[in-house]
């Protein structure tokens, strides 16, 4: 393709779901596209893994092909677009592309996050653009804001939902009073979260995002073992329904914030206020709080997942590469909004404070009580609100209760270093007044 | 300056709250800012009104220059940046400014809005970037994302709060229980409304706002008579206080909607529900719902003003205009999203339906109430819900309500044709049995 040409060659690696919506939009949107860009959008080559698959765009023969490189090196692509997902096969085509000179889009978060493949790097030292706003938060510009929009600002702190079907499960199991097993089981019947649900709820997607939000917003070379990373597994609906009677509710939150002694970063389910704009954000919608230095707290939110929302952002990306090649220019923004030979290695914060929602079922023995606060007490834990009450959902019927029965003891606590607390629930984890091992879930100021 | 220099040379036109906010963030900023552009940017010559004036930042006297004219001639500048406000001067400069090829920042949205200015146009005839991210909502990104976020999809609708001294105005009246000329009054003391509210509270500057975001969301060319403007001013503490009871709070929204028959473009104070998230959306804070085709319903919120959000948005904006000199390129993307020419003259929606509060105050004699509802009745609009009280805010003191005291009539319409209200209204009107016109709110769905 010459500068300034009225067509520009796209090749798709993948054609799954957000493959599909990549065609229908372009097909939905053509005309809005080229006046816009003033030229044509073609996808010329899209690598599929079966080519008799039956779709729901009937794409002529020529253009399927088999193996991922015919798409790469086909010379009537001129943007390679990567939605296969995974590190492998996918990065050594994006790598291949990139050595070639083809600017490349990819709403690949785990291979951006994966440190080993610095595919940043290695776009920079050959000049080529990439594009990913597709990798977080689907339809929700959020990684453009932090590239282009603040890039004349200092992020404070990142904040926000970037799971949508941890965001779902913990919804349904809130206004639905159901456990968490059940409520994957219907996220996963509704279309909401895959047959392995691990990534998700587990909380390892929201990390890969944050790395890819944090790296751009601080500037630092962040890699996922640097994020605090705990699923919404253990979520209870006791647990829900206890937080809701303190006014709370359990959200799923991917944190990033500028500590005095360096950066924090967190991914884990945590206590909400019932009233503040995270607690609203439900279903499968995403949202990040962005604050700035000098912008203060900006929330954006939206469909963080699904076909359409997510092609769109792909597109964009196809568009502004696209405005480069036609401009001839390349590198215009940096990758990661600063060259990456400029990115610092991340100093991480230590020493975490904050408030704790605590859970202990135990044996409904005198002195269990006395015992457990003791052991905060200790250490520094000083408790603000407690709840004692049968450990069904229902208040523990006659007979029961009398000693001997099992007991959940509900603690809210006062912020307190985290380190502490985490000493205290090893020491109360040790006694045999403990049915289970004690749960903890975080309480972030909203 | 030539392409790939290392310092760009700002002229800053006007040095006010924002111009003073430009300079705070560019110091407070430096050092990121250069390490993302790889370059410096130099404030090298300010256009101020009283060059003797005392200042926040101490600046060497050869840098201010009386005239704006010296500032846009000075062949030192390489980006002429105009936080003047209003249409002339500043429109006559900025339109100096592209005939000498320099680009151009601005936040001016009077002058973007203005059809006879034609700043858009005027700087694409000469090939030069213009730049006016904080020309809406300040720190926000909503133009960057309407402009580039968006490139490629259709938007469907935008609803949002873009007058951020109307906000303040009301949610201070909702919190209070205050009428409108003293929470004016509160905002004028706290310094969120100008001695001249006028613009701010009558939906004139929201209304340039939204011809601005709709221009770039709909490819038309949009002016301020194509909007339907009212303001806040005649809202009042009972209207608040009855909107409340009945599960709403009162909100000055700008919409743009595409309809089947055109757009529906539209700035007012209406009943929103409580719940509602631009419902929460209080005090000096911003939010835009922008609705793409394909990205759905997206949120956007912010402080919409303030020196540093707003010079935040400048400055990003000086950042993007730095980086097409540095790389040579000029008109990159359309300033208004499309280019001037493509721009389609627009079709504006006619029969809008919706439904409406309604407030009659009215003398307390037999039978009012059935000839108002008869007349509504006839136009066919229903009543959903009803309310009649004394038009104090508290009970009517015994002895009145006998016949002869005055009443309020507050009705909660179904939807109906807007053309239809406002006929049954104008009868009502002329009935004797009104003390004050009849008064009316619309209703939106959140």
């Amino acid at each position: 393709m010459g500068k300034g040409a009225d067509a520009i060659g796209i090749g798709l690696l993948g054609c799954g779901v957000v493959g599909t919506g990549i065609l229908e939009l372009l097909e939905a949107n053509r005309a809005t596209i080229e006046a816009r860009l003033g030229a044509k959008l073609e996808v010329r080559k899209i690598a599929v893994r079966s080519q008799d698959k039956p779709r729901k765009f009937a794409l002529p023969k020529g253009v399927l092909a088999a193996k991922g490189e015919d798409v790469v090196d086909d010379p009537q692509v001129d943007v390679v677009v990567e939605v296969i997902g995974g590190i492998e096969p996918a990065g050594a085509l994006l790598r291949r592309a990139i050595e070639l000179g083809k600017p490349v889009v990819t709403a690949n978060k785990a291979l951006l996050a994966d440190p080993a493949s610095d595919l940043v790097g290695q776009a920079e030292r050959r000049g080529v653009d990439l594009y990913y706003e597709a990798a977080a938060c689907g339809g929700i510009p959020i990684i453009r804001v932090l590239r282009e929009a603040l890039s004349s600002d200092r992020v404070v702190a990142l904040r926000g939902i970037v799971n949508g079907t941890s965001n779902y499960v913990l919804s349904r199991m809130h206004d639905e009073g159901i456990d968490f097993a059940v409520a994957l089981r219907a996220a996963q019947e509704a279309g909401y979260a895959e047959a392995d649900p691990t990534l998700d709820v587990g909380g390892g997607d929201a990390a890969h995002k944050l790395v890819v939000l944090a790296t751009l917003a601080f500037g630092m070379k962040i890699a996922p073992s640097h994020v605090l990373t705990e699923g919404i597994d253990r979520v209870s609906a006791q647990d829900i329904r206890v937080a809701r009677r303190f006014g709370y509710v359990i959200k799923p939150l991917a944190l990033a914030r500028q500590e005095i002694d360096g950066l924090d970063l967190r991914v884990h389910p945590a206590l909400v206020r019932e009233k503040s704009v995270l607690a609203s954000i439900s279903g499968a919608l995403n949202a990040v709080y962005v604050e700035g230095a000098m912008l203060g707290p900006c929330l954006l939110s939206g469909l963080g997942a699904g076909a359409l929302p997510t092609a769109m952002s792909v597109v964009s990306d196809i568009v502004d590469v696209a405005r480069n090649l036609r401009a001839g220019v390349r590198g215009r923004v940096p990758s990661a909004a600063l060259s990456s030979e400029r990115l610092a290695e991340p100093k991480l914060a230590s020493g975490r404070r904050g408030a704790f929602y605590l859970r202990f079922d135990v044996q409904d023995r005198p002195g269990v009580l006395a015992s457990i606060a003791g052991v905060l007490g200790a250490h520094g834990v000083s408790i603000h609100q407690l709840l004692q009450e049968g450990s069904g959902s229902s208040p523990p019927p006659s007979g029961r209760g009398q000693g001997g029965g099992m007991e959940s003891i509900v603690m809210f606590t006062h912020e307190a270093r985290e380190a502490d607390v985490l000493a205290a629930l090893a020491k109360i984890a040790t006694s045999s007044d403990l049915v289970a091992p004690p749960h903890r879930l975080r309480i972030e100021p909203a």
